[in-house]
């Protein structure tokens, strides 16, 4: 086995893994302001970008194999390569929610997809949403166990941003018609998923540090819903 | 190598796929008959049985990191191992989709989230979602290349049943509200959710297989959407 040439290859997973987080980070944020500005060429370009995610993520499933077939790594080195696999998917679905908000901002142009009462709602998650993948980037280089938890905690967030869009649409005052509320809908959706996918790649870190699942790792139960 | 133990192993990998897809399938089935007849019990149970699939995927995917680190694995049987821990993701995020139609319909319960002219086309779509787990279960066994290619075809029958939602709400003639809007909305999403995941399920079947992905194999060009 050629071990210098193993781990540059184990090195070059976490770095693919690094760029698509990067990636997909910025391309939420990006999304995000395509949809509150109706600005097409943003929304264009996010859509056009999604490609970059999907090769790289199918450029890292093949050297993991690779890698799995001839180095036969194990203890933590099998758990980079083995989790590298979850969270290339995780990522790569992250970069089709940022696509679908893009999309999303294209199909309602030259018009604003989103009204009034709900852009600070959207803003907030949208911005959280890239937060929350720019700290997941950052554990998948420092496997920093308690930085990895902290997404699960700070994802509470996005859940109660999610509820507020639904107490919107069901008020009485809403009068934006159901277009817009199925848009509502649906945003609300792929910001939630998108952070729930940065969370999953935390807790991926935490299992390829510790062995651990994160929720045996987190001090309150898991919830019921 | 324990030669024998080891592809028992490998079978017991691929049983428990089957078993989660069955699970799951089956949980879509029951979670749409709840949802079409407002019945609570029925709702109940299917909320109750996603905990199994769970604690199916964990166990699977320790068995499959244990295989990949006593065994070292290669060629077909690599990829089953890695295609495997995919496809458990896959299953069981399709468990939490019957689980998330399941909730709806306790949610609403007295009354029914759907209302009349929905019922055919979630019913429809209920149907199918359970049909294509059915079919992912089977080249889950049967390795059958074509039979999996098959699944991405079926899928646009599903495509076209979530514009049909769309149809129907954005119609002047849409006088159930918001409310019954944006559990429609989300409804739809969670069925085609589920189909693709079905769908995944059997493309990493054809590259199991053939070391290929199916987007390669697949004559028609893929879509841009």
């Amino acid at each position: 086995m050629m071990r210098e040439h193993y781990h540059e290859e184990l090195e070059s997973i976490t770095d693919g893994l690094v760029e698509m987080a990067n990636l997909v980070g910025s391309a939420i944020g990006r999304a995000t302001t395509a949809l509150l500005d109706a600005d097409l060429h943003l929304a264009e370009n996010v859509i056009s970008g999604d490609e970059k995610v999907d090769d790289l993520q199918r450029d890292l499933e093949e050297r993991a194999i690779t890698l799995l077939a001839r180095q036969q790594p194990v203890a933590t080195d099998l758990r980079i390569v083995v989790t590298s696999l979850r969270m290339s998917a995780d990522l790569e679905r992250s970069g089709d929610l940022a696509h679908h908000v893009a999309r999303l901002a294209r199909l309602r142009y030259p018009g604003h997809a989103i009204p009034r009462d709900l852009r600070r709602t959207i803003l907030e998650m949208g911005q959280l949403a890239q937060r929350l993948m720019a700290q997941a980037a950052e554990v998948l280089t420092t496997h920093d166990v308690d930085a990895a938890l902290q997404l699960d905690k700070d994802d509470d967030r996005m859940d109660e941003l999610h509820r507020t869009i639904f107490q919107h649409l069901m008020d009485e005052q809403w009068h934006h018609g159901v277009e817009t509320a199925v848009d509502a809908t649906l945003v609300g959706r792929y910001y939630e998923r998108f952070a729930d996918h940065a969370v999953a790649v935390a807790r991926h870190v935490v299992f390829l540090v510790t062995g651990q699942h994160a929720d045996d790792l987190l001090t309150e139960p898991p919830t019921t819903t």
